[in-house]
C-alpha cells in the first residue's frame, strides 16, 4: 500500500559546496511524477511549475481506511544562535530512510519567512547534501501561503480600524445600522455574523427594528477601545521601523493610535493555519480569533467584524500543504510557519494527517529546542491533531554543548572562538546537563528518545562518544552520529536505523499538563520542566488570569512565549539552570488558534535587518537564469 | 500558424444572473489543454492548478519570425464612478472574435487589486456573459504577482529605513565602511552596486581602502534626508488609517518618521513590471528607482542600497504572464495591474508582446477613459513596447453620456435616479460632447476609432441610435451597440466585424508629443488635449520643473496623476469642459518606469472601506466548496 519511491542518486562533493551550488547541481524529478509514484492521484494534486504543487485535502476521505504511519518528530538541545541544524538533520534523515533502508517515507516541514531569507539568517531548507528543492522556490514565495496569510491578517486589521472609524464618526444608532447593515427593500437586515453575535450576547430577533435601543447599541455598537486593539498588521519582511508606529494621522481619519507590525508569520493566522484541519476549521477557528477588547473590556472577535468568510476566502489554497522533494527524491510535504516562541512552531496537521496516510515513516520538525517545539507539538499540536509521536529525535551538536559547558558567547555574523574548532571534552562534558534534560524531558512524554548527533567536521571521535554516552546515560533509546550536510542520507543511515528499532517500541505518549488544570497549574508544570522552582505573575499577568478564568480561557492549553537560548526566561543562563523562578510579564490568547501564551520576557515580533543584509548578495545570474546569493 | 480555438458553447439565462453565479456555472477548459490548442508548448507553460499557469518568456525567442497581430486598445469615455463596463466589452469583443467569428484572438488585460475587491468596487473579471473564469482565482491572488509586488517593495523599504538607522547610528566612516561591505579575510572589498554607484560619482578604486576620505563618504555615506524619502510601503488592502502614519517609534529605534502606505499596485514596482521586457530589463529598471534625495539634494536609487538583485529575484515568477480563459474559451493574458491615475494603467508589455505572435488580434484595454489609460497606453506604453495600436474601441454608456448632459450625479452604493432608467434624449444629446472629444482625440493618433456602446437594458433604440450619431458626427469609423454582459460573444458580434474591418484600415500612429519636447511643452500638448487653455505650476511643481531638467529626467514621457473623472482637474465638470486652466500642484520621477509624474490635484494612492465592505458578504459554502459574495 505505502510506496518507497525510487532514489535519486547523489554525487558528493569535497568538499562540500555552498547549499545553494550543491540544491542547484541537482535536477528536481518533475512534481507530478514524484507525486503519483508517492500514491498522490492526479486530481490530487495541483502543480504550480514543475517542482511544487499542492496536495488537496480530500486525499484524507479517500484514505481515510488506510492506518497511520510512525510520526518521528525532531527537536534539539537549547541551541545557539546560529542553530544546531535540525532541519539538515530531519531531511538528512528522510533521505536515509527513504533512499537508503528502504522505507516509506514523508518528511512534514514549516515554510520559512522571506524576513531572515534577506535578513541574517539566511533560508531555511537544510544543508549540504540535505536539503529539500529547488532551495530557491522553498524560500522565497513557494505557491503563496505567507502572502495569503499577509493579506488575511491585514485585511481584518483594516476592517478592524474602519469600523472604530465609523462607529466614532456615526453616533447615531439608527444611521449607523443603516450604513452596518446589508438592507433588503432599503431595510436593514441580518447577516450571520450578527446573529452569531446576538446569539453570544443571548439576544433574539429577526430584523433589527425588534431590538431594543439597548439591544442595537449592544449588537451593533462594538465600541472598540481604541488602546486595547491587540491585532497588528503583519508584513514577511524584517523591518524594525514599523515595530512602534502611529496611524491614522492623515487629515481625513485624524484617529491617531499607537499600533506595531509583526512579521508575517507571528500572525494568529498562521497558527490557525498550522492547527486546522481543513477550510470549515479553519473559519470557525478564525470567528473566534479575539482582536480587541471594547471600552468594558469585552472580547471583540473578527466574527464581529464581519470577515472570517472573506479570511476564509483568502486561504483557500493556502490550506493545502505544498509538496516538494530532497535531493535524494524523497517527498516533502511544505505547509505553515508559525513563529516558535510566540506561537507552536511546529508544522501544519493537515500536511501530517495526508504524510500519515502516505508513509509508514513521517519525519517533522519542532522548533527551537524541546523545551520550546516539542513542547509545544505535545501539548498544543497533538491536542488538535489526535495522533501522537511514535519517537523523538533530540539534536545535538558539539558546538552548542560546548557553549552551555561555559564556551564563549556564540553570535551570529561573528567568526566562532577556537574552542569550537578543536577538542575540548572538558567543556563538553560541563556542558552534558542541557543535553539530558532534554532528553529526560522528552522520555517523560511516553515515547523513546533518540540522539542525534549532527557532526561538524572539527568534532573529534571522542568528543561524538561523549556526547552518546551522556545521552544513554540520560535514558536515551540510541545516540547516533549523523553526517547529513557532508553525506546526505548516506551519512544518516545509521540514525535512521535507531529511529526504525525506535518506533517499534511499545510507546504510552502522555501529556505534561490536563486541560482542566488551572492556567497556574499548567504554567508552573511547564515551568518546572524547564528546571524552574516556581512561576510569579506580575499584576498585568495576575489581572489576565483572572480575566482569562472568567472568560473560560481556562480550559486552553498553554503556549509560552520564552527565549529559546536558555530553559530559563535569561538568554544567557546556558546548560541547565535551577534555582530560578519564571516571571509572567503579561498574558494573551489566541483564541483562533487555541491557546493562551504567556510572555515570559520581552518576545521580539518582528526581527530587523543587519548593516549589511543578506539580500545585498542576492542576485539572478543572467545568462544561466540561475539565484545567487541564497544561503 | 496563429491558432483559432474551439469555442466553448454558452447557455444564456434570462434574466441574466449575478456575476458570480453565470462564472461558477461555467466549467473552465484544463488550461494545458487551452494553452496547447493556442500555440503554447509544454515546456512554456507552468501551470498554477488547473485554471491558471505562466507563460515562459522564452516563446518570444522561439516566435519571432512569427508576424505580430493586430493591437486592439479598448478605451472609454470619461466614465461615472461606477465605470462604464469597458472589461466587459473587452472581454466580450474577444468572445466575439474567437467564438463567433472563427478568428485567432488573445486578450491582454490587467490583474485586479484585491483592496477593491473587498472593498466597494468589487471584482474586475468582466460581467455577465463576457467574463474571465474562474473570477474567484482572477480577483484574488490569482499566482501571486501583485503579493511579489508588496514582498518587494517593502523589502526595499525595509532597507532604505535600515540603512538610514545605521548612517545615524554609526559616525564613523571606517566603521561604516566595515559594517557595511563584504569582508574578504577581514577586510571590507566593494560590491557591483558600490562600483555603479562609484562610476556614477565619478570616482575609480579597486577597495575601499584606496578611496579618500571624502570619496568614502561620498560612496559610503547616502545621507539620506529623512524627509525626503518618496517610497512608501505598499498593501494589497483598502486601509486608510494607513494613508498617514509615523513609524520608527520602538525603543530601540526612537527614530520617528513620517510616511505612509500606498495600494499596492501603486507600487513603481508594479509599473515597472508591466512596461519591461524581460528580467534583465527588469533589474535594469529597479536600479535606477530613486527612493529618496540625500541632504545636498541628489537621488538615492534602490542600486545605492544593494537591493536591485533581490526585487529581481522576487519578481523572477512575476515577470512571466498568467493564462486564463474567456466564458467561451478564448485564451486571456493576465499581467501587472498598475494604478491608472498615479500609473499608467495598462497591462504588461510582456503579455502583448506573447499575445502579438500567438495571435491575429489582441484585444487590449486601457484604465479609466482615453485622457487617462489611453493617453498613457499611447504615449508611454507604446514607447516601451516599440509596436503600437491597429485601432481603439471607445467604450460610451447611455448612463454616463447622461450624466455628462448634467443629470444628477452617480455614487457607487446609492441607487440610480430615474433619468439613467428611462428614454431621456435630450439629456443624452447635451451629454454627446464628452464621446465627441474623446473620439476625436483617439482618432488625432493616427488610428480608426470603433465607439462601443455598452448597452444596457433600460436604454431604447433611440438614445442608442443618437450616440452612434454623436460618435460618426466625430469622425469614429463605425459606431455599434453592444450586449456582451446580456448576451456573450454573440452580443459584440458586430462590433467585432468593425473593429476586423478597422484594423485593416492603414494606420500612421502618431504620438501626441516628442520626447526631446520640455517638460512644460509635453505637460501643455496633454492639457490641450483635455480641451483646457493652458497650465500652471505650483512653487513646489516649478522648482520640481527645474530640478527634473537638471537631472536629466525632461527626456521621459508625462504621467498625468488626474482625476479619472473629468476631463479637467476637477471632478465635478462634466461634458467636454472648456476654458479652465491645468495646475500642476507637485511633480514626482518615476525612474524605474521611466516617466515624470504631475500631480494634478490631490491623487488618492491607499483606497478606504465604506461602513459595510465588500467583504462582509464573502464567504465560502461548506457544503458546495463554492465562493459566494464576490462580483
Amino acid at each position: 500500500m505505502k510506496r518507497v519511491l525510487p532514489p535519486v542518486a547523489l554525487t558528493l562533493k569535497r568538499p562540500v559546496p555552498s547549499d545553494i551550488a550543491v540544491a542547484q547541481a541537482s535536477v528536481p524529478r518533475p512534481i507530478s511524477e514524484l507525486a503519483e509514484d508517492a500514491g498522490i492521484l492526479k486530481h490530487e494534486l495541483e502543480p504550480y511549475g514543475f517542482t511544487k504543487a499542492k496536495v488537496t485535502l480530500d486525499i484524507r476521505d479517500r484514505l481515510k481506511d488506510t492506518p497511520n504511519g510512525h510520526m518521528i518528530v525532531v527537536t534539539a538541545i537549547t541551541p545557539t544562535p546560529l542553530g544546531e541544524g535540525k532541519t539538515t538533520v530531519t531531511i538528512g534523515l528522510s533521505q536515509a530512510l527513504g533512499a537508503h533502508l528502504g522505507k516509506s517515507v514523508f518528511t512534514c516541514i514549516r515554510q520559512p519567512s522571506m524576513g531572515p531569507t534577506f535578513g541574517i539568517k539566511g533560508g531555511a531548507a537544510g544543508g549540504g547534501y540535505s536539503q529539500v528543492i529547488p532551495m530557491e522556490d522553498f524560500n522565497l514565495h513557494l505557491t503563496g501561503d505567507n502572502h495569503a496569510i499577509t493579506a488575511a491578517n491585514n485585511l481584518l486589521a483594516a476592517g478592524i480600524d474602519s469600523r472604530l472609524l465609523y462607529e466614532a464618526k456615526q453616533q447615531d444608532d439608527e444611521k449607523l445600522i443603516m450604513g452596518l447593515c446589508k438592507k433588503v427593500d432599503g431595510v436593514p437586515v441580518f447577516s450571520g455574523y450578527h446573529l452569531r453575535r446576538m446569539a453570544r450576547l443571548g439576544i433574539t430577533a429577526t430584523t433589527p427594528a425588534d431590538l431594543t435601543p439597548e439591544q442595537k447599541r449592544q449588537v451593533f455598537r462594538l465600541d472598540i477601545d481604541p488602546n486595547n486593539i491587540t491585532w497588528n498588521r503583519v508584513l514577511d519582511v524584517n523591518d524594525k521601523m514599523l515595530r512602534k508606529i502611529t496611524v491614522g494621522l492623515g487629515d481625513e481619519e485624524k484617529f491617531p493610535r499607537n499600533t506595531g507590525f509583526d512579521i508575517a508569520v507571528a500572525s494568529e493566522i498562521m497558527a490557525v493555519l498550522a492547527l486546522c484541519n481543513g477550510l470549515e476549521d479553519f473559519r470557525e477557528r478564525a470567528r473566534k480569533m479575539v482582536v480587541a477588547f471594547s471600552t468594558s473590556g469585552q472580547p471583540v472577535t473578527a466574527d464581529d467584524i464581519g470577515v472570517a468568510g472573506a479570511l476564509t476566502v483568502l486561504m483557500k489554497d493556502a490550506v493545502k500543504p505544498n509538496l516538494m522533494q530532497t535531493l535524494e527524491g524523497t517527498p516533502v510535504l511544505v505547509h505553515a510557519g508559525p513563529f516558535a516562541n510566540i506561537a507552536h512552531g511546529n508544522s501544519s496537521v493537515i500536511a501530517d494527517q495526508i504524510a500519515l496516510k502516505l508513509a509508514d515513516y513521517v519525519v517533522t520538525e519542532a522548533g527551537f529546542g524541546s523545551d520550546i517545539g516539542f513542547e509545544k507539538n505535545a501539548n498544543i499540536k497533538t491536542r488538535a491533531s489526535g495522533f501522537a509521536p511514535s519517537c523523538a529525535v533530540v539534536v545535538a551538536t558539539v558546538r552548542a554543548l560546548k557553549m552551555h559547558g561555559g564556551g564563549p558567547k556564540v553570535v551570529a555574523g561573528k567568526g566562532l572562538d577556537a574552542v569550537y574548532k578543536g577538542e575540548n571534552l572538558e567543556l563538553l562534558r560541563a556542558g552534558l546537563p542541557n543535553l539530558e534534560r532534554h532528553v529526560k524531558n522528552v522520555a517523560s512524554y511516553g515515547i523513546p528518545v533518540v540522539v542525534a548527533i549532527n557532526h561538524f567536521s572539527t568534532d573529534t571521535d571522542a568528543e561524538v562518544a561523549l556526547v552518546a554516552e551522556g545521552a544513554m546515560k540520560a535514558g536515551a533509546f540510541a545516540a547516533v552520529k549523523s553526517t547529513g550536510w557532508a553525506d546526505g542520507g548516506l551519512g544518516v543511515k545509521d540514525l535512521g536505523e535507531a529511529v526504525v528499532k525506535a518506533c517499534a517500541q511499545p510507546s504510552k505518549f502522555t501529556h505534561l499538563y490536563d486541560l482542566t488544570d488551572s492556567i497556574e497549574t499548567k504554567i508552573t508544570k511547564i515551568a518546572k520542566s524547564y528546571g524552574a522552582d516556581g512561576v510569579d505573575f506580575s499584576p498585568e499577568a495576575a489581572a489576565k488570569l483572572k480575566l482569562f478564568t472568567e472568560l473560560g480561557y481556562d480550559n486552553l492549553p498553554i503556549c509560552m512565549a520564552k527565549t529559546h537560548l536558555s530553559f530559563s526566561d535569561q538568554a544567557d543562563l546556558k546548560g541547565a539552570p535551577t534555582g530560578f523562578r519564571i516571571m509572567i510579564r503579561d498574558m494573551r490568547a489566541s483564541l483562533g488558534a487555541g491557546f493562551v501564551y504567556p510572555l515570559v520576557g520581552t518576545m521580539r515580533t518582528m526581527p530587523g535587518l543587519p548593516a549589511r543584509p543578506a539580500f545585498c548578495d542576492v542576485d539572478i545570474d543572467m545568462a544561466t537564469g540561475r539565484i545567487e546569493g541564497l544561503f
